[in-house]
């Protein structure tokens, strides 16, 4: 998605420690046009798909799922990251390693928001490593319902995590793949 | 908001202790379409006020925000709870107590989001103590621009939260107003 590609460029903020900071348009301030475009874009890549359920992870894919929500009517869960185990029954919980925060979040849903006859589109806003996205596939996977898919606005390809759940059969859809990034010599995207 | 107020009479549930959870449509499922209407009304009850931005709470205030933004096409901005201090001299820091998880956070957002000439509507999911309304009305007003008024989806009248921030002089607009809550009684709401 070109529009995206050439914002990631333009207000991207690159730091040592392959940090990629989009917090003036997707991660902290929104720009609600560019959100919008993004969710657009991702329904027309699934438009082919019966879906009846966006699940996404707190916050910034929030965002996300709500853009896509505006053309794909569908009710979304968003996975809470909580700290601590929920010894509940009823909440599917999985741990997920935050390269981000350096610290392991328990990514939990309650039970009751998906069953078996559900097909999942997956959306979020950064895949790296895929440690978030392999939390959320596991989920659907544990409650038999399909998974469609996952559409994530930033991957990192060269973090390998796209690669390895492709691998697993899982549709992976990005709409801007970055090939690699480095201070100084910026951003190079996948054709 | 009458179709509010029914789903959540519908299928809000009251636990001990003062709990209204509304994990089946607000806050960790979303009906995408009755947070449509959510943003609709309080675009809505603003239609009179200039906005330049969106000022809301990670994580269920950024559904309603976006869900805003489809009636008030401007950027959002999400504050971010920490645990940690930042120092950083770029960042808006204001404590603020979680009655719900028991725990102070740190509410903040970048300085470089607002300018003195911004004009800030604040949405939120819930409003009860005030605690997480009264550090962002703090940082809206530390960073000089102007606050139009905060938009909330439920409050829990009862606890004085609203009444306080009302009393300050800033426009409190809240979609559902409980006036008592218990699991013998059920929710009662304000006219």
């Amino acid at each position: 998605m070109q529009e995206l590609k050439d914002r990631i460029v333009k207000d991207g903020e690159i730091y040592p420690g392959d940090v990629l900071k989009v917090s003036s348009f997707l991660n902290h301030q929104l720009d609600t046009e560019l959100l919008d475009h993004i969710g657009r874009e991702i329904a027309d890549i699934f438009s082919k798909s019966k879906i009846t359920k966006i699940l996404t992870i707190e916050a910034s894919g929030i965002a996300i799922a709500m853009a896509v929500s505006r053309y794909i009517n569908v009710p979304i869960i968003f996975a809470k990251k909580n700290k601590n185990k929920n010894m509940s029954q009823d909440v599917y919980s999985v741990e997920a390693f935050s390269y981000t925060k350096g610290a392991t979040n328990l990514i939990q849903v309650e039970k009751r928001f998906i069953s078996k006859d559900d097909a999942i589109l997956i959306v979020d806003d950064f895949l790296a490593k895929g440690s978030a996205l392999n939390a959320l596939t596991g989920i659907v996977k544990e409650s038999g319902a399909s998974l469609v898919g996952c559409a994530i606005a930033i991957e990192k390809v060269y973090q390998g995590g796209g690669a390895e759940l492709a691998h697993k059969g899982i549709r992976i859809e990005s709409l801007a793949k970055i090939k690699s990034m480095s201070v100084e010599d910026g951003i190079v995207f996948e054709d």
